[in-house]
């Protein structure tokens, strides 16, 4: 790293969006004195007969959970996308534009366990769980008014989410979203320049440099993206182009789930807390094309900072000017990168 | 609005921006049972020892700010951005691009009062705030260094602002921000398809449909976006296209400190609380271009969306896919036009 862009302030570019973040490197130093966030109690039930995702439990719409072992699915009670959306669109010149969008919700339990998140579950539960998403994107993926399949874990108070038993979403629409489709249109780009994968080359830099990268395995590799925007923000991009989840074979399932969990149980070491973010997968539509330009990746957007208690608000300049963050990509790298894979609540 | 958005799912789009936004009209009945905002102490005295915005007291640098009547500036003891930033890009094929960014920020106090926010002024004290900014906009504007000069205010903790006396920031930067360059895309796209402000057709229509206009005054007009993705997010849009705010008149600027009092006191009497939001004005870059292309305006994003104390996220699908809303904006205007003029502690 220069040693300029260590010490100054800065803007880098993200390739696969098409946009800036500004680095402060020297904000850290900044004292707090806003707000401090609520720490969850840590000490959950492994059953909870409040919680309408444990097992045998019924849920607001009065349906009952089944006593489910491992992953269970179901369709979302509050969806914000629903099946039975007419068709509709407006277009009063250029400045009334919409249309109605169909789509469906979905919500994943991770585990029958109340009390566990992904960093203390079982690699083979994990890998359930991908077993699960995979189901769930060919399905949703195959019907004709689906063209987008948003996986994604929403975790944590701080993160609005309101179950801390460990489950995730899927939000399946018609039109594709706005970040995927950044990300669509940089990578065809790039391909149809280069006839080669942005994020290949990307990751075969990233490995050659050892700055940013956290650990790598078969199939695998963790890092802090160079235009990381959240302070320990990071990706799991596989080493292998593949378009969509899909395209793994087993012994890459077992592989993300071996990422997901080390990646998960250094989160939650470094600050000796359950790791809020949100995160998920970015990969292909499901609109029929093959999409040779897509290479799947996993993201994490967690917004920690300095403590299990206070956070980076992405607020003021960031809505309404430019993404901020006040320590450099290598510098959250290097503090992940120490951190041991030994969940803290097991030592 | 036609009925089938008034109730199902649908994308909007924003050709200020050029994204969408989802709508989710039936979601706003789902029960609420995450993280609930604190709501800060409304009774604080007229000066606080503490504080360090507090006319007399020291900073933190060990600075004493003066015995100051109305407004007050100074450069920010922790700015992001620094005047003394050495010159350097840096470009390693498409994937790795940085370059240093030259800037400052300033704080500006807007009243020594520490118990008052901008609803509870006079708006002659608040014309005042706006003649610092016009001061401000051409003072810094004015630097070679300096292209863009973003104007804010961050007021609430819910929003990470650290200090309750009322004040604003600005930051300056040599770079265009991503999201006043969206606009500014945007916007000469239109000038120079239909020579004419792409804001000045917009709020006459608007005006005419009368849907989502809360008031008007001689000069502005106080709206909720047909696009708006915050529950109550709203603009305040002179009916003169003026490319910055330098260009109005003393007329105008009374309009303004008259409109931006009139909506903060609607905000404010909506949860009766004080209504947390980050708002600033978007206008023309200061590259020396002359920019027919921008009509400024004034943008809040406030994130209350049931009460005082529960917000909308702004997570998991928002940050992997698209904004998404759970009221339409057209009721969010019914609810805000419904509301006083007059602030509620003052009945
Ligand atoms: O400058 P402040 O008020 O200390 O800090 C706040 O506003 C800044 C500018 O919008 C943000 O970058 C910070 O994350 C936020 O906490
Ligand atoms: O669906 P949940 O967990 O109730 O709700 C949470 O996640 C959603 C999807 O990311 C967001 O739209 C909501 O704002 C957030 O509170």
């Amino acid at each position: 790293m220069n040693p300029i862009f260590e010490e100054h302030p800065h803007r880098r570019y993200n390739p696969l969006t098409d946009s800036w973040v500004l680095v402060s490197p020297h904000r850290a130093k900044r004292p707090w004195q806003g707000q401090v966030e609520k720490v969850a109690g840590d000490d959950r039930p492994a059953y909870d007969e409040t919680c309408y995702l444990c097992p045998t439990n019924t849920r607001m719409n009065g349906e009952i959970n089944p006593d489910y072992q491992d992953v269970y699915i179901f369709n979302n009670d509050f969806a914000a996308l629903l099946e039975d959306t007419p068709p509709h669109s407006f277009e009063e010149d250029e400045l009334f534009k919409a249309e109605t969008e169909r789509g469906l919700g979905r919500v994943i339990c991770f585990s029958p366990r109340h009390d566990l998140t992904v960093p203390e579950m079982e690699e083979s539960a994990i890998r359930k769980v991908v077993d699960a998403w995979v189901d769930e994107y060919l399905t949703l993926g195959g019907k004709d008014f689906i063209n987008y399949v948003q996986i994604f874990e929403n975790k944590g108070f701080v993160m609005g989410c309101s179950n801390p038993h460990p489950h995730g979403q899927i939000w399946a629409s018609s039109s594709i979203p706005d970040e995927p489709m950044k990300k669509q249109i940089a990578q065809l780009k790039y391909w149809q320049k280069n006839q080669r994968s942005l994020l290949a080359d990307y990751i075969e830099k990233e490995l050659s440099k050892q700055e940013r990268v956290l650990f790598e395995n078969e199939h695998f590799v963790a890092l802090v993206p160079y235009w990381a925007v959240w302070p320990f923000e990071t990706m799991i991009v596989p080493k292998r182009k593949m378009a969509r989840i899909s395209d793994m074979t087993d012994a890459e399932k077992d592989a993300f789930a071996n990422a997901y969990k080390r990646l998960t149980v250094r989160y939650d070491n470094l600050f000796e807390t359950s790791f809020p973010y949100s995160a998920g997968v970015h990969q292909a539509p499901t609109d029929g094309e093959a999409h040779d330009e897509w290479h799947w990746h996993f993201v994490f957007y967690p917004p920690l900072l300095r403590s299990a208690t206070v956070k980076k608000f992405m607020v003021g300049y960031e809505m309404l000017a430019n993404p901020q963050r006040d320590i450099t990509a290598e510098k959250s790298a290097a503090v992940l990168r120490a951190l041991s894979e030994v969940h803290y609540k097991t030592k």
